[in-house]
């Protein structure tokens, strides 16, 4: 992935511009993993494939050993470097972006576990559109929310926020059939209850996406754009062209 | 609430002294009114009151506003005063604690909402002694984590994470019991699902004041204890004595 050469280039420090860089490889690296965590989340529970689901429990340990390595990493960082202005953004927003890796990644170790319920309940359920379809979306937000930290881009940023109103509609309306399949054969309902937990888990990895990107925002435009609605989101990146 | 007097006693600069008090005493009234919005929530969905349910869903502009003051003076703290050791873990606790105080407030604002789609939705529902129940097991939690932070007291900490196993338990039984229903009354499936939703909201927010209270175990002892199980805590606390 690309970085942006000259924002950290004004440190008389070229160590402390290595530092900077490898913790923000290091996002990159568990990002790609908790990315890798989700697609085989998503494929475990679509093929009913209990060892793909393991697979991506296992890869939770790993990714919260990274979180908290990353995290440990920040901290000497803002003590020893105490880094000000845009690296001091920097270092706020990893600590914060790792967090929502975090959870992205607890939440793809929910969806493989169900999928395991899913696949002992046996004959292919409804709903199962819906997830690849929404799995699909959620995934490629993620991806791009992690594009835009590598690139410093807030107009992908901005991209992934926008994208998240489109989950939440899909989402609403997904929920919406699957309780008219509850409805209409209540035989159905602990089977149906584990899409729309799995359904669940994809919508707020969608959440997560977005608080990454919001995230971007304030380390490129130095502005805290989160609580403040797409429009403010979008003005703050305009304005900064 | 009590504060420690001697921990930030060391400081040559009385005023940086007074900074991180404060930005903690916010921090405490952050905490206060989020529990408000949490008693209230569950009130209003026991009594179907939907005044109150409004105040709830109210309180949250200004628990995101609270959030993004607090998140804003600890950055000036870390720019301007590039505080050390404790003081750096206090800011950086502090980070981490308003984030998960917002999200206890947006859960709550959640179940209030739940509250008035039960309100109209008519004739008492299975569901309330444990929305009842579990509601004020996670709201002493919350607020035992929280006194924990203004008492920096890693065993009151400790006991709210021991707390968040009982309230897991609990949950999981209020859920099979929902599920029983529905599936013997699938008429209930709509209104039933709204109460597995407020559960759900509460189980959270348990979550929530857990990683509080990992964050003071943190800013005491030092020692990140997120992921590493209740035994790992207690090992830390207790070699801190």
């Amino acid at each position: 992935m690309k970085t942006e050469p000259g924002l950290h280039g004004h440190h008389i420090s070229q160590q402390f511009n290595e530092e900077l860089e490898d913790i923000k490889t290091n996002l990159l690296e568990m990002g790609g993993l908790v990315e890798q965590q989700l697609t085989d989340a998503i494929q475990s529970i679509i093929e009913a494939d209990s060892e793909v689901a393991s697979r991506v429990e296992a890869a939770d340990v790993e990714v919260n050993e990274m979180e908290l390595a990353i995290d440990e990493s920040c901290h000497r960082i803002l003590a020893r470097r105490q880094p000000a202005a845009s690296d001091l953004r920097l270092v706020l927003g990893i600590i914060k972006a790792i967090n929502d890796l975090e959870r992205i990644g607890d939440e793809a170790a929910k969806v493989a576990r169900l999928a395991g319920e899913l696949a002992q309940q046996g004959e292919p359920s409804k709903g199962y559109v819906e997830i690849r379809h929404i799995g699909e979306r959620v995934r490629a937000m993620v991806n791009m929310s992690l594009d835009a930290f590598a690139r410093y881009d807030p107009e992908a940023a901005l991209a992934v926020a926008r994208e998240d109103n489109n989950v939440d509609m899909e989402y609403g309306s997904a929920m919406r059939e699957m309780i008219t399949y509850m409805i209409e054969d209540p035989r159905s309902i602990t089977r149906v209850l584990n899409i729309i937990w799995a359904l669940r888990s994809l919508e707020r990895i969608g959440d997560h996406a977005k608080n990454i990107a919001e995230h971007v925002v304030y380390m490129v435009v130095g502005e805290d754009v989160r609580h403040a609605g797409l429009s403010a989101m979008e003005e703050q990146v305009s304005s900064e062209e």
